[in-house]
């Protein structure tokens, strides 16, 4: 893949700031691979780079207009392709994260083939991959599941990487969705696979390794989610991690998307989530909760992580507020 | 869909009988539309029905050349592609179950073209689905579910099916395999459905019905299954069924293809089934056990289904052995 930056990232008239996911992963894990975001009329979100248009982003040297929307199945937005034509005559790449690809909107191919510019689908994998093994493999593992959707297993799982990288501790982060993958350059969007081959791609995402190297594998959905809980299963099936991290957001009303559905209990997520993973590695074990505690001020989310930790007999971080040091304690 | 009958079912050097499943279910289910088998030297399994000729089998009529192998990853032998061009050159259609696709092979594809024939590729779902959204449909829904992947859960759901137009219940078959959409001539294969959409595609395989209406839905896979659990869980969050049904063969050594997985007892299967299931539908409840008890005589098998039966306080029959009543008395 050779996505070239710097990045303007395009978050259209989002209002939700969990819409724009792909856009916040990029301004916050590589802000020096940006260069600002381009909005249309209505968007009440920020990524925090400057709003700039896309004549003013070309001059600063922008190379590639990066879709910077996450929506539930992956639809690409009619009322977007304006915008794309234009980032494309400015002399722009287009990158992109969404199931629907760019290469099939008729008008975008021509303009690309026309102006040779590049149409990057992050999330369809160019590999053919076989079905699972369940074969163990050598090394070690550790991955991020989840209470629900969009609670933080990247971000958790790239805070886990910088803390080993700081103790000195060999490690690679294994993008799994498609803001992983623009962040790190590689990985495979496990929720784009033919679902036959989801535990088969995430074994070949994570091969075999030195024996105390760890892959610290990026979750995908929740155990819970009725929608997603199938890529969950495969993800965690293929992953046979030795170690997982269960990842909340405090304050969650109710499953990402679904308004009828609770979110899960920690207590639930824990259980859930271990007896499945067990089929492929026996040892697997909850190491730690990583929690998203934006709705909370620094004091109750000091509180409400002592509390919780308290409860479970584990340690608990918030990685934006906290260091992960004492989940790494827990299982290094 | 439009798939000519009748056909000639291609078996090549198979000498696995699991492996030739397509062609055996359209040689069990409707055999008033194949002519015949096609082997290729070294096979040593049959479907039972009379092995002849390509040329043979254009003589008698024959409008399809049926690809009767459902291999692990669904790949395409490059060894079956001369028999394969002699079909198209003897004037059938070619109708596969396989993940590879027969227009992706330019030998094939072009042959096609030129001779103005089809090229079926029963697995590829040509509609866009949604996500799941775990909302409640009217209608009642009995899904079969497995121990293992390849123990009959296709035959029982046609079982049901028969047994229940039998006693004037009504009620649909929902194929979610290549052999079920070759024997029904439509459905979804979910297995080659992108991950995400899993439960979604089966929500709209199975929509809103009559209040007394059963849609029997085939299920895949095993939750016990390494490589296949993800696709198993994410069908039965999109089924909601009321009623599941535990399909097992007795006498299966280990997992299929997988010889270091042991089989789950069937107790097992149906906490995991009945616990993942009710997250869409909090009334999900095994109904019964349908086993495949070919490996025992007519005694041992009826002896085993009574012992099983006595153990679970389930009704447990052998859809080819004995009828499905028992366990129709039991939801219906």
């Amino acid at each position: 893949m050779n996505i070239k930056s710097p990045y303007l990232l395009f978050i259209g008239d989002a209002v939700d700031p969990l819409s724009i996911k792909m856009a916040r992963s990029a301004a916050d894990w590589c802000p020096e691979h940006c260069v600002g975001e381009f909005t249309l009329p209505g968007c009440s979100v920020t990524t925090g780079l400057p709003d700039m248009s896309i004549a003013h982003a070309a001059q600063l040297g922008a190379k590639s207009f990066v879709l910077g929307f996450a929506n539930s199945g992956g639809t690409l937005d009619s009322a977007w392709v304006p915008a794309i034509l234009e980032a494309l005559d400015a002399g722009l790449d287009i990158v992109s994260g969404l199931h629907d690809k760019l290469s099939d909107i008729e008008v975008i191919k021509t303009k690309a083939q026309l102006l040779n510019r590049q149409l990057i689908d992050l999330r369809h994998p160019k590999d053919k991959f076989r079905t699972g093994t369940g074969t163990k493999r050598t090394g070690k593992r550790i991955l991020t599941v989840g209470t629900d959707c969009s609670v933080g297993k990247m971000y958790t799982s790239l805070s886990l990487k910088k803390a080993m990288d700081n103790r000195g501790v060999a490690s690679t982060f294994r993008a799994t969705g498609q803001c992983g993958i623009l962040i790190s350059g590689g990985g495979v969007a496990i929720d784009c696979v033919v679902s036959d081959f989801i535990s088969g791609a995430v074994e070949s995402l994570s091969p075999d390794n030195q024996p105390e190297h760890w892959d610290i594998i990026e979750g995908q959905g929740s155990l819970s989610h009725p929608a997603f809980a199938g890529v969950s299963l495969g993800l965690l099936h293929g992953a046979q991690a030795d170690a997982l991290v269960i990842c909340h957001a405090f304050g969650r009303a109710h499953m990402r998307g679904l308004p009828q559905y609770a979110v899960p209990t920690i207590e639930h997520t824990i259980a859930l989530n271990e007896s499945a993973a067990r089929l492929t590695n026996p040892e697997a074990k909850v190491v730690g909760v990583s929690v998203n505690s934006s709705a909370l001020n620094e004091q109750q989310a000091l509180q409400q992580c002592d509390e919780l930790s308290q409860r479970l007999g584990l340690p608990v971080a918030d990685p934006f507020r906290h260091e992960m040091k004492t989940i790494l304690d827990n299982f290094l």
